[in-house]
């Protein structure tokens, strides 16, 4: 698990396109006084390194129709059935997140709907995948915090 | 709570940036056959809109030292103070994800830590805010799923 | 605790009145060939004993805008605070039921609300009654039965 | 989900509807100083629109000997069951109410019962439907509120 | 379930024999001035009544070697079994009590064991009766009331 | 905590006052064929000796109006309460047993009560004891074992 | 269960190994002022009575690459199974300690693993022994306390 | 936290040390065809870098009148306690083993004691100290397994 080794330019390049991930790359140029080529050359080896693996939009998902969040915690019939349960699960575009965890649960899902109606059509779809043996859920009720940007800053920071 | 209609070519705009935010307008523009003029006055407002709320970075977070995920369901003396320990919350960057919830706890935490000990130290952060009477942690063992492109793509083919 | 006692003329009433409350004494009394007066006087017997303690409306509350149904259990600091806390409870027109209960809450009640944020915002009114310790909340995905009429029909047939 | 538009006068016949049900139709228009067709036609019409559902007797359960009530919570094998086993539930007249929930159980059942053999006996006819895992019950001590009037009320005053 | 009616002079009996089962009649006799076979008649009539189901010696558990008491709860896989399971049970003198209960057990025992392997024992022949899915056990650290005396006592001054 | 010495005529004898407190000396002593006077002096032995601590009448409760059986576990805010807290239990005379356990609860009772009214009065007498933070409750549907005597044979068989 | 008697010599040897095993039994008797065949002849004894089973090694974990630590419950299908699978246990060398519990678990067991990978692998294992339905598992955020010698110096102090 | 290197003499060394603590130098040098001084140096060497800390005795507590062992999670009122509380677990001998915890407990500890009476005073000792909120625990009926011979063997093999 070495860890790629990031210099200091490589640090403010990523800074700048975690704010704004189509910043052009003349603009991170002229902000840290570097040519363009750099910065292209710069952001295709963090590609390359598996360090960026992409961008992606953050939508207002509840201007979409989907203001409805829940956790979903999946008990299995037998740990041998994870991954076979996570592939049925990836079939489901509503669950955004899935982890195997630790503790009361094996797998920790997290789901987007539209409405109550829905999401238990959501529920319904886990419960039903072969080995699941029951789930439990917990409703957000507000999303208050989801900002990983913070998170990259200080890593970018220490490093 | 009235939705934005979206029309079919945004729906194709948003289906094609999803994929890669850093695609050029050009692009869009030669696969949808307008103008590339159309798709940014689309873009501009679908974000003047909300709907587009910006855009982020996907990286590796294992690649840069921080392989540690946990969940972290936090208990408060009395829900008066949740919007109190929510701001606290928010200034503790290894924080990435925070719902007011229904169920056992009244906040529930998505946390990123470099190993165990730094977890330790996390969880402590979050104990140690006034008004936050326990905490309960449950910890990932593999992150399986964590895509919400599958959701946008969903999202934009039924509207 | 002792029954009044109700005799077949009264369930037969009972059971008419049941299935609708504004059934006319006349229709009653012609289907059990007794005059429109005695089922006047019997009805009036069982409002004076308490049998018959009202009449409610059954509506449709989804098409009202409440479509969200929730149960909330309470845990109190002290029993004592049960009385005190009930009539604040009381106080909220949206919870709707109330219990003492033995188990895990000290009182258990059932909301209405019109959708998740809305919920959260009863469920804050609950939480900050004085005397409450906390609350745990279990949302419904469907109500499934409301229905007390097979149990009237079921009481007056085995009287 | 398109809710029906009421209006003014439809609130206020409503509203002595629910403090109510057998209230002539003469007395209502007196009092709103509308004719009794009027009344007769508004009620009719939210009939048909499905508001209004029916009318219910409100009885006094402890006087006619069930002063047993209690929540049981059902957990079944496989959610696919759901509808099988609601059906059978519904079969039990002692069962009121019935939801399928977030959380812990997958139904959710209040009961009421003559006293604690017949809860059991209840209880026993629920745990030998087929499909159904396991139940839990919370038995309650009081029931403090049982009023959905006040909703009804506040209903009518916001809409 | 209507009651034996006692009088003064059955209550005073009770009282007498509740804190010595071996007090000679012609004691009691004397004590509330009536005739000895006067007390036997009415001990007679008490016990033909099942009032008095007979009697049983008060020993000191901890002197016969037998110092460890659990209350065990039982999980079975479904009620249907109850009956069967309790007859298992009831072969297992190290067993005393035994209760069909609400929540989260079906049967809940009490066992008294001489030592932690020998509660091991207990607890595994429990397991082992076909239908029993799980139990769980609390261990009693010390047990500091165990006297009906005081309730009977209050029963029969209160009647 | 050495054990007294029982020998084979002590058990013998113990044998037949368990079935029977009342049996004559004169009875136990024809059956083994000794004399009275030796009965006398082995029971005064073992009554000395802490073995016999008395004798209790098997009443039915049933019949004398307490038909309601619960099991509450009592938290404490802090154990160095305990001792306080059982001497408060100790006044309230429908508490038949109570242990000082492990696992969830710091202490764990019997309650016997008329019917469920007055269990939540009995259970709100425990709730308001000083020290005591939070009860939950148990309710028996059914006493099905209540019986010492089959362990005490076995004692005696095995000694 | 008869203990074996050791005398004050003995301690007083016990008491030197426990701080270094490998302490030379000339330095024993040098210090305890007897001839160092004694000592021999002493720890042979208590080797023989199986009071001294062996020694271990402390070795640093940590430094050793295996800095993760965790307890896991385990729930079995069926007690009868218990050696069985405490068989299966003992061939996993991650798991350093394995108990058969009261309460919630049937088995538990601390395990020692190199990262969270590893353990996910470890706890892996165990779930799959035939005869396990379920584990929970709690991770060791830091390992406090492992030290057995002050225990060790009360008991030979205390004997 | 980079690893001390071993290699294959000092692997060989700890396997045969691990067996026993106490097997001299010169017969390792024997088996390992090396002089006693390298084992001497290799030793010293891996003592100075920590890995090894020492040795220590495996007694049959059982044998020593100790055969009581449970686990007792400890729950804070406030986690900014832990390092307080740990240092007044620390001063009671049968705490063997303490861990801070995620999950339920705060702080999490293995107990050994020669009978539940005793087992009762250590747990109040626990409970007792300041900052100490509640705690709960789990009774080992049967220690199966206690080996870390295993794992090291194990490390040293994969090394």
């Amino acid at each position: 698990m070495s860890k790629f080794r990031l210099d200091e330019v490589d640090h403010q390049i990523l800074d700048m396109l975690i704010d704004n991930t189509r910043v052009p790359f003349t603009d991170i140029a002229k902000k840290l006084l570097i040519s363009a080529g750099t910065v292209h050359v710069r952001v295709k080896k963090m590609e390359d390194a598996g360090i960026i693996q992409g961008s992606s939009l953050t939508l207002d998902y509840e201007k979409l129709g989907y203001s409805f969040i829940a956790y979903v915690g999946v008990f299995l019939h037998n740990t041998s059935q994870t991954k076979f349960v996570l592939e049925r699960i990836n079939q489901i575009p509503f669950v955004t997140v899935a982890h195997v965890t630790t503790g009361k649960f094996n797998i920790f899902c997290k789901i987007r709907a539209k409405d109550t109606k829905h999401a238990k059509e959501v529920i319904f779809m886990i419960d039903d995948i072969e080995g699941v043996y029951r789930t439990e859920t917990m409703i957000s009720l507000e999303e208050s915090i989801n900002d990983k940007k913070r998170l990259m800053h200080t890593i970018f920071k220490e490093l």
